[in-house]
């Protein structure tokens, strides 16, 4: 049972504005967006401030309540979701929404946890600059989300992930004290780097409040291209040639499977082929730069001639303006919801080497086709960071519930080919509650029990984040 | 005293090749290599693999003898000297120099502990690639080192610290068992990410025994300035203008006040003034490109062209042809040596944001010269990353000893400003044994509180390089 006290207590930690009790705003805070995760809860707390969410923090740490941190709610492994006891008390970061500061000179943001990517965004473009993570839900995730699952998205391979773009991070630990590491120095050799436990972590080891994160200069130029290539190696040959000749022009390489285009071309609106025949992979090519006047065109075109006369390219285009540049990216991020159109999307979300991109593509299907004669392998993801999402749809003319049904197996299929190329089996969205306990089985015991070691040392009560990222025992 | 048996155990870890026992070469392991710290062990040893470093580490254990890891002994804290107890034994990675693997396509390279930074450089570009981290000992000082210390030096504007150019670590613990994180993932989310504890630990978490660092494209074309400018505003104002422009293509800002200069012109070799006229500061710029024809000069005179425009620079010449490049790098590069003809340096390796760099060397500079009159200020340093080497010469004529005694006081004049533009007072330079102490004035109580429970968690006996970074209670 909740006990009796917890309300009145919460309600002096945040007040009656920071307390949801309306039933009708209270559902939103208990499932995730897709409703794939669904708990209970004690209460719903939304405090304003970084000491507010310290009394929470230490009211339920006094109460013997268990705390769950939860941003934009947009995660895909039920990180942010409470367990289904109602004992739990959902703290939602979602007042939290100051930026506290812009230094363009010092090329930083300070923001706090609620503030929505996309805003970020805006706010560091708004001071000539660039905040380069993106990813598909920015309109609605929030900083502290990206920071406690190391948010990736497209830019990873120029700008790397969350962690990267991180220097300092305000946490309010388990035991309801608040660290104040945000510090905005790119140099800072004074002992162990406390803030690396805490991004990834996915609020285990305490709540994340506020962070200095790291601007780039403001890109002022773009070419992309869509090329249609025979196999995953010849996508890998390409990323060498382009990466060698541009550089850091180089902020997208995503692939995509011919059958992820095909979903796109039958459900999309609009959505069109560009080529007449049709071909196994293709790869959309980003080059940015901070010149208005970069050349990237022509730039683009050189690295296509010697992808042709190296015949690893079989067709490709350069997008001419910015409607065909959006089409392209239409076609990529078109697939996740194209593919519900086809029954049940199995998702996976791995890396490996991306020298091994080729063999483990070979290894996976085969052992996939094996398994399900017909099914249909929806492969596209960041090639260059070695990060594919393998999602699976069930054969044409077969049933929903079997192939769900099948669904453990088959994810074993793909995790276990992930192990054998040294790959791992959650590359951006986390462990949470999806993959918590199946980790154990591809994590090395020894670094498990670090983990482990870690959590009780900052968590002893475990009441931060309970049931997330750590297997049961 | 040293246990009786500890030698036999020890030899029976590492073999005869592994143990240092001549009298002649043992000083080199027991001093840094500037001899500014010194001390005694119980004995040297080399192990020649992991599996022998973890044999050592857990008989030093079982003998609660303390453990010093050693790389190329270039610190310049004394993070890797034994102390005076001769109680101790000094671990060196020395023979652990294999390269053992390149991967061109994932640019990645696993190199063990012992490899030394020029090596991996050379590794790397024999395969067409780039590992760009680049500092004064680069021919000697080793990965192991440079991983422990977080090393920085002049590509960090681009490339970030040693910490940013490393995907994965093998790691003996103090409890003598390995870690095996040697991933070469871009993304990988399942938890903890336990690297980040070791890097910069300085060796008193464990000893890191190899790693998978990032690769990146070569380098084909570059293009170099100096640039005259009358106030550290300027400098900071010039910085803005070009990475604006330039964005990834600047890879090198370096600051030096005129003293700088005048030592190097006095003191150097060969080294001379490229302006008629004296300027209170230089900075060096340097752009570099992946294309070997990129039209670095032309995009650098436009930059330098705008900084004019807006009376930001005094003076300023492009480099024509190598030999004037290795001039200006001569310059920046001759400092340190050339200040120790002016009696004792003493030196600092500060941090502060970017913007707060003027404001900074303005109130430091009152200060010191307030305390000392006369006192010749030698500022210099990688100011893109806010990182400045703050080093005192005494005034002219008069006493090195005086000057000597005064250092502590000095230094609190450095640190306390610092501290107020809420700096570090470590940038690159670790802790080791020379800030030790001293640190717990200027960082939180409650973070030094949260990294002591760290080192109590994976050390509890503090047989891992104990003295080193944790001030004393």
């Amino acid at each position: 049972m909740t006990p009796p006290g917890l309300t009145g207590r919460l309600r002096e930690a945040v007040g009656d504005a920071g307390l949801v009790t309306d039933p009708g705003q209270l559902g939103g805070y208990l499932s995730d967006w897709r409703n794939a995760w669904s708990g209970a809860a004690a209460a719903v707390v939304r405090p304003g401030s970084t000491d507010e969410v310290a009394a929470v923090v230490r009211a339920c740490g006094e109460e013997g309540i268990a705390v769950v941190p939860q941003g934009g709610n947009t995660g895909l492994c039920g990180g942010a979701v409470p367990d289904a006891s109602g004992r739990q008390v959902v703290l939602s970061l979602d007042r939290m929404r100051r930026v506290r500061a812009v230094d363009p000179v010092n090329q930083t943001i300070t923001v706090e946890a609620g503030v929505v990517l996309q805003a970020v965004q805006e706010a560091a473009a708004a001071e000539g600059c660039l905040f380069p993570l993106s990813l598909g839900s920015e309109g609605s995730c929030t900083i502290g989300g990206n920071l406690s699952t190391n948010a990736g998205g497209t830019g990873v391979l120029r700008y790397g992930t969350m962690r990267d773009l991180t220097l300092g991070l305000e946490v309010v630990l388990p035991d309801g004290r608040i660290w104040n590491g945000l510090r905005g120095l790119r140099k800072d050799n004074t002992g162990y780097d406390l803030k690396h436990l805490f991004i990834g972590a996915e609020g285990t080891l305490g709540v994340v409040t506020a962070a200095v994160l790291k601007l780039f200069p403001a890109v002022r130029s773009r070419a992309t291209a869509w090329v249609a290539l025979g196999s995953a190696q010849a996508a890998v040959d390409l990323f060498g040639i382009v990466r060698a000749l541009c550089g850091d022009r180089l902020t997208g390489f995503e692939i995509m499977s011919r059958q992820s285009v095909d979903f796109v071309l039958r459900h999309g609106s609009g959505a069109r082929d560009l080529f007449g025949a049709v071909h196994p992979w293709y790869v959309l090519v980003e080059l940015s730069d901070t010149l208005p006047d970069a050349g990237l065109d022509g730039l683009l075109e050189a690295a296509l001639a010697q992808a042709f006369e190296r015949d690893v390219a079989a067709d490709a285009v350069v997008a001419a303006g910015s409607a065909q540049v959006a089409a392209l990216w239409g076609l990529r991020e078109g697939i996740s919801e194209a593919q519900n159109f086809e029954g049940p999307s199995l998702k996976h979300d791995v890396t490996v080497p991306v020298s091994s991109i080729p063999g483990f593509v070979e290894r996976t299907d085969r052992a996939l086709r094996a398994a399900v004669p017909g099914i249909r392998i929806v492969t596209y993801g960041h090639i260059g960071d070695g990060n594919l999402h393998y999602n699976l749809s069930r054969p044409v003319d077969s049933d929903d519930d079997a192939f769900r049904g099948r669904a453990d197996e088959l994810s074993r299929i793909v995790y276990d080919s992930t192990s054998s190329f040294d790959g791992s089996i959650s590359a951006e969205h986390g462990l949470g509650q999806a993959k918590r306990d199946v980790i154990a089985d591809y994590k090395d015991g020894y670094e498990l029990e670090l983990m482990r070691s870690i959590k009780e040392l900052f968590d002893p009560r475990n009441l931060m984040n309970p049931g997330k990222v750590l297997p049961a025992r």
